[in-house]
């Protein structure tokens, strides 16, 4: 389970002040944070402020490196803001969020990939825009995956980006992911899966509660990696259970544990 | 989604009390509470007390029926007691719980089906014991769903049942249900599920979480019915928001209603 801490990123507010103000304690207590609840990666995204973006990418890198070891996840739809942020990288093997089937980003990404030796999220989207179903999703996995190891990049170190949507607006957005990982799993048991949870529950109350929810019906299905906040309690005790249920924690002892950390309020 | 409100079963300290001493009025408003919490069944399992179940069965069933209308479950290993409940049913079409392929259980459940035309549950288990993989499941499915049909039994009104152990004691015990309710809906698209929910977290802490996560997990699967109490409103809203996730709830209206009836206090 690849769990990528969300946190740094600078649409958030107290994150975009630390960043202007360049308040290096505030960003670092953040990653350290994430890095003790069990963040694999941590994310760095500042992508909200264009002009200033490269210039913040390379503060935040810096910043963040300088308290924890824990590699990071470069996210940007900007590739020169991503080679930026890869560029200073010096713990471990990075994540790069995220390459599409899009014809000029993938073009500009792909050599990125190959440069840094990086793990890829890759959203399951090209041209024609954001897929419906499950047959369209898995039409621009076919080419990313055929693009992508072509290219040298190996089958574990991708990372396929379903794209939910809110089951508000299309009731079948759920099950249409769930169905697009099982799918992929068949046909290419090798790769992996990664996954943000803000949209599912859009316009709905009970977001996190519904949220949650998500996590462990697409974990039952194979989803194996997320962006999420690794400091939410309830959804990392979520996540230590579902994998006690799902045969990924021997002995039960990850969900014991974290029930002795009082994980589990109930 | 069938619901089997399992409340009235006099290994329940309360309900064997109440049989024992004919309280009707304690086991109607049992009856009417899962009834009003949305149970599609109710079920009646006095098992407990071998010597006198027939006997109370009969009564239990008649009590029942004197105030709901909602069908009935009727619960037993002794084909004798399934026949007594049956023949006093008076609302709707019962279901049986349970069926096997050991053989003399199912000798003399088999008729009973027909003859009162019942749902049935069919549990995966025959005279080599319980098995432990998905394949050994599949093994006894084929049998069991050879052998109904073969006999006039409807797709649609068998209830498998994967059986379910604690993870705590084999920790591929979620993983191997989750396995086999995939592999029967791939090979018999037209049969339903039925699980309960006791054995999953037997031996570990906070066995409701843990209990209702594997409702979500299997909901995700495709399970659609489960043995439960209806009357839990944290259980039942993690079903009204699974299926709501799940694409089985047009607009999200079943949702938005539980949690204008407080279902999700968070």
């Amino acid at each position: 389970m690849v769990i990528v801490g969300e946190l740094i990123n600078t649409s958030r507010k107290a994150i975009g002040e630390a960043v202007e103000k360049r308040d290096a304690q505030y960003i670092q207590q953040v990653a350290i944070e994430q890095a003790e609840a069990g963040a694999s990666y941590i994310d760095v995204n500042c992508g909200n402020k264009v002009f200033e973006e490269l210039e913040n990418m390379r503060w935040l890198v810096n910043t963040i490196q300088e308290v924890v070891q824990v590699p990071l996840c470069i996210d940007s739809p900007n590739p020169e803001a991503l080679e930026a942020g890869l560029a200073l990288v010096k713990h471990g093997t990075p994540m790069i969020n995220s390459i599409t089937d899009e014809g000029p980003r993938f073009d500009a990404v792909l050599p990125l990939v190959q440069k840094y030796k990086a793990k890829i999220v890759a959203l399951c989207m090209d041209d024609q825009g954001m897929p419906d179903t499950a047959d369209d999703r898995l039409r621009v996995v076919k080419n990313l995956y055929a693009k992508l190891t072509a290219a040298g990049v190996k089958d574990e170190d991708i990372y396929f980006d379903p794209l939910v949507k809110p089951v508000s607006s299309v009731g079948t957005a759920g099950v249409e992911v769930l169905e697009t990982i099982r799918m992929i799993k068949q046909q290419y048991p090798g790769v992996h899966f990664m996954c943000g949870l803000s949209n599912v529950s859009y316009g709905l109350p009970n977001r996190k509660y519904l949220n949650r929810l998500f996590v462990s019906q697409t974990m039952a299905a194979g989803m194996d990696g997320y962006i999420l906040n690794p400091t939410d309690k309830g959804m990392m005790g979520l996540i230590y259970a579902a994998k006690t249920l799902l045969g990924q924690d021997d002995y039960c002892m990850g969900y014991i544990k974290a029930h002795r950390k009082g994980f589990y309020p109930e």
